[in-house]
């Protein structure tokens, strides 16, 4: 049972602040009565609740709101557009890319660089995407949050604990990266990010299981709208799911793992192409062995996707990364795999979806979720010492 | 983002009611004061909401609170004895049983019958539970609420889709029980009734997957101290994860299943022996062919539990069923498989523990659910048609 508790005056105000905050965003151009009305609130406390928002530039004011029927217009309210920005990083295998986000999490700007990072020290690639978030930061936005994402398992604390694809062991990426760009960051794995991502500006199902893959493979487990991440915030391991116990090793020290099986690297190489695009021309030109490997990933994934299934009853899947790009050609294999092998699907039907997001989903989720946390506790972010200029501008 | 709701004065008083109750059954023998200390709320309003509670027969007074130090002592509460009790049912492969426990979750009484469910129509078992479960009502004691547990896929509604075990299909349990015993039921899955006996009476952790075997193979998934269903309340079948997809075929329809390789039914044949029993007696004289399969099992178990883990990153496991009697026998290949198999074994590390609950597991866990539904929400209890004793005595 969870223990209820008393909310205390000052929760109560975080809350309602919150509260404002999440119907503006909800409702872009809404007014301060119809807040009122939608959250029972008082119109004045909304109206206090508004002046703090906009003193701390996190909404503003637009045109008088254009509505027909009786009574007084209000004025438009919506999240501020040069409020603070979300700035997502990511650190991938072969590239770096930065991206900064509107309050609405809309992208204003985005930076990317091939490199290879597996043949860099992380001290080295830290150091490069400082000045990359330094170059970000430079532009004159004020920035309310970095996240950065990586394809490894990363401890709450920030720290990487290993990405196997990158060949990076116990890596503290978040004081690495905060003490040389002198602002708080936060760190996750790229799956999880590209699955917030997708939560919030593609399929936007509340429960989901999102698959990226790139290099390895990952997944993003969506539950009643929110990440699940685990104990210790390594959950979503698809790629090292056992589909085949006499399968090939893995290093991961495992044995017979999707990732061996289906992985992006692997089904590029098994496809006798050179990468991703060489392989969607060979699929486009009928390649029999481009597409029979392509098919028996599909069924590869359909195994462990089966899996994930069964133990969560979340039958929607949607399929990020290079799997997003294939899906015409992986579909009906990986939907035949799902239908033999999900024991509720005749009650609780699978549905395979293609991500739309696209290649930058994992930063994107990074900066969104910076914005979010703003948005969702905005008192906190009132107080905090990364916005200066506002400071003098409360209200007591 | 999870949208912030405005207490309404009936939530409140709802929610502050829950709150005392959950004071009084986590520290048996509180007092008012003490709840007051607690809770943040006034003693005025714990003591009028404490009469309420007491007039329900939710809550009694016994002696004067002993403690030592200043101020006056207070009078002991806890949850009444002969408050409303939950009667817990399970309809399993071989048996029925049925137990009444109460408000505090003590076992008050057990009954079981043997019957090979599987040669009786559903028509016929359900009939003979409702004279189960009707010899237990007619024994005098207040019955807040029915829960039964079944071996199959439960729909919310209480409709079992499917019990494979049982050879079940779309039997409606709950309207064909309540029609039968006049009570209002709630149906669920026995492998997550069994999860939730060990929540709440054995292992308690807040994050576990227990492992249920008597005929088949179930998991329930503990999250966060609640119980993880999924969309449609389809969750946990880990005995239909796929742990040899070249494996045997399953009455599921899909291939290579952890129930085919490694649930009881199988490894007691397997094993050359006759049922459990004969098994642990061939294990004990160190049986070649019973030790073979026992250490199989256990291999497959830790495949299909590495899968669970590598996704939900919940890194106990709680075994139940026969796999807590075999666990001696399991314990090391099973810590085996988990060690080379689970990616985050190093920072999470995975724990096996055996489960202490029993094989009335499922129908205690039933019983448990119907009473603490009474504890979490009172107010909704004590305006249902299930007590009609004690309606005039509610304070307006």
């Amino acid at each position: 049972m969870s223990r209820p508790q008393r909310a205390s005056r000052h929760t109560v105000r975080r809350l309602n602040s919150a509260l404002v905050l999440d119907a503006i965003a909800g409702s872009p151009g809404v007014s301060r009565a119809a807040i009122a009305a939608q959250t029972g609130l008082t119109k004045v406390t909304v109206s206090v609740l508004v002046e703090q928002l906009i003193a701390a530039d996190l909404v503003a004011e637009g045109d008088v709101e254009a509505r027909s029927g009786p009574g007084r217009r209000g004025t438009a309210l919506h999240l501020s557009p040069s409020g603070p920005h979300g700035l997502g990083v990511e650190i991938g295998v072969d590239r770096v890319g930065t991206c900064l986000v509107d309050l609405a999490g809309r992208v204003c700007a985005r930076w990317t660089r091939s490199e290879d990072n597996r043949r860099l020290s992380p001290e080295t690639v830290l150091s490069r995407v400082a000045d990359a978030v330094r170059a970000a930061l430079a532009r004159g936005i004020e920035v309310g949050g970095v996240g950065v994402a990586v394809p490894g398992l990363v401890s709450t604390d920030g720290t990487v604990r290993t990405a196997p694809n990158l060949g990076w062991r116990e890596v503290d990426v978040r004081d690495g990266l905060s003490s040389r760009i002198g602002v708080p960051v936060r760190v996750g794995n790229e799956a999880n990010m590209s699955a917030l991502a997708e939560l919030w500006h593609g399929y936007g199902a509340s429960d989901f299981v999102h698959v990226s893959g790139e290099f390895g493979i990952g997944a993003g487990l969506v539950v009643d709208g929110e990440l699940f991440r685990g104990v210790g915030g390594f959950g979503g391991e698809l790629g090292h799911l056992s589909v085949d116990p006499r399968g090939p090793g893995c290093p991961c020290g495992s044995r017979g793992c999707l990732e061996q099986a289906a992985g992006p690297v692997e089904l590029v190489r098994r496809s006798g192409a050179r990468d991703l695009a060489d392989l969607l021309s060979r699929l486009s030109a009928r390649d029999r062995v481009a597409t029979a490997a392509v098919h028996a990933a599909a069924r590869w994934l359909g195994v462990a996707l089966a899996d994930a299934v069964n133990l969560l009853n979340i039958p929607t899947v949607v399929l990020g990364g290079i799997y997003a790009r294939l899906f015409p050609r992986l579909r009906d294999p990986l939907m035949a795999e799902l239908g033999r092998r999900v024991v509720s699907a005749r009650w609780t039907p699978v549905r395979v979806v293609a991500s739309t997001v696209g290649a930058d989903a994992a930063m994107r989720g990074a900066a969104t979720e910076a914005v979010r946390t703003i948005l969702e506790d905005p008192d906190t972010y009132l107080t905090s010492t990364l916005r200066p200029r506002e400071s003098s501008a409360r209200t007591p």
